[in-house]
């Protein structure tokens, strides 16, 4: 497996796949890899011929006094854990090779993006589908894989993809959790000993809903008291948003009919951490 | 030559080609075709193996009050001047086709849109660069080809095309003039007949300024109030703008030291032209 820096040959390692007649599966991440990417790299393999991989800590989707600077980076064990996974190149830029004049054209997906993540992040969204679309055009894959995690994310690259007629599927694969149900992040790192045990309360509040959703109930708003309730019992959280939202639309819910993203971010002292649920109705 | 109303079958069609080995130039038009545009045509059939040309009156570059409705369109005159250029394939979608949701994905150039047709027609040109990344990413072409009349056009397609890493490389046609040397412009039909007559005293203000620049003229305020004074000889004039920037840039120029884009717009009665010229220095 290569580790490739420079745009110019990721391009040449990709005309040479298209020319063998060979597809490809495209993992964008940040790098610090988890189960979660890696499960993506596993799943891209199994669909087609070649994986590339990107690792870049993209500045333009960091807020002012978010954690750019910090956020973990090792590419040495990437590198290790993507070749595992079968990951044909690995394509890490830098800031530079990505941004060499800074950057001054954007895309940008208006309506869903003010909501959830959004409303929190300003401008968040807009860095990632700016980012998104420069690696979509550098590496021109037939499918991209996304965590579902990253919910939003996930919707907005997709309504990108429609939007604006790119010629890629993309692929949403399942959240992958940690024994106590916390939800694979890169960030699980800042989470300290005592916030990382009390941190597993945001897939168990997500649990109870659900079972309520079994259960029959379709009130949004009781949903949503009963998980800011659950997630209040433990004094280490501090609730940035919790959201019941049309899957499509992402407007908020009131009476669950159809299909929703039941949607929460949480501070537990620095970190941010973000979980979600689909439920299909 | 065939007309391809949808965007499955013009994929088909590029997919063909590209099968075949063959390389695509693209010339995306709004229509009502005139020599200009079958120079970008030629201009495409000789350097690429297919042409294939857009036609398509995009309401997302249409300001309100602006002439979306009454732009002109003719596509069976169209289709026999393309034919007639070497084109292989016009794409010539509906609004819904290309629109199918409205629009709530847009690609958006900062900085070098505020000023000239950007000033004068907010959102005119994340209205450009929007259908413009939709149309390369149906067509995927090689090359593109665009007009210089619309100068500004062209630098801010060129800038989106870098900075957001297309695989595409664009290409600028000279300005096909009238024998009197109005540029050519498929709003020169809404000209009234003395409206027609007066027309090509931008030419001849911009051909005065270029004779001052040869002449070792370098004050920018002072050929700008040339420009100003020359047009306002011509009572049906009524000037938008008239500016002296940086080519790359686009920030306005005093005192001129490099290449320079002399642009202009102006109104005769309910018409609006522009018209430029570049000054390499």
């Amino acid at each position: 497996m290569e580790i490739v820096r420079e745009i110019a040959n990721i391009r040449k390692i990709v005309a040479n796949a298209r020319k063998q007649g060979k597809t490809i599966g495209f993992v964008p991440t940040m790098g610090f890899l988890h189960e979660g990417h890696i499960t993506l790299m596993r799943e891209a393999k199994s669909v087609c011929d070649i994986v590339i991989a990107s690792i870049f800590v993209n500045p333009l989707q960091f807020g002012a006094g978010e954690d750019y600077e910090e956020y973990p980076r090792d590419l040495d064990h990437d590198a290790a854990l993507a070749e595992q996974a079968g990951v044909h190149s690995i394509f890490a830029p830098s800031v530079l090779e990505m941004y060499p004049h800074g950057c001054s054209s954007f895309v940008e997906v208006i309506g869903i993006t003010d909501c959830l993540c959004g409303a929190s992040r300003p401008g968040h969204f807009r860095g990632v589908t700016t980012v998104v679309m420069k690696l979509f055009n550098i590496v021109q894959p037939d499918q991209a894989f996304f965590g579902q995690k990253d919910a939003q994310q996930a919707i907005v690259i997709k309504r990108m993809v429609e939007d604006l007629n790119l010629n890629i599927s993309v692929v949403v694969v399942p959240i992958v959790r940690e024994h106590d149900g916390l939800a694979m992040s890169s960030r699980n790192v800042f989470l300290s000993t005592t916030e990382r045990k009390a941190a597993p309360i945001l897939f168990q509040a997500l649990q109870e809903a659900q079972k309520l959703l079994q259960a029959g109930e379709r009130n949004a708003e009781y949903l949503r008291a009963v998980i800011c309730k659950h997630i209040g019992t433990e004094t280490l959280a501090d609730i940035d948003y919790v959201a019941i939202n049309d899957l499509t639309s992402l407007k908020e819910t009131r009476i669950i009919t159809g299909p929703v993203l039941i949607a929460l971010a949480v501070r537990f002292g620095i970190t941010r951490l973000i979980d979600n649920l689909i439920w299909e109705g």
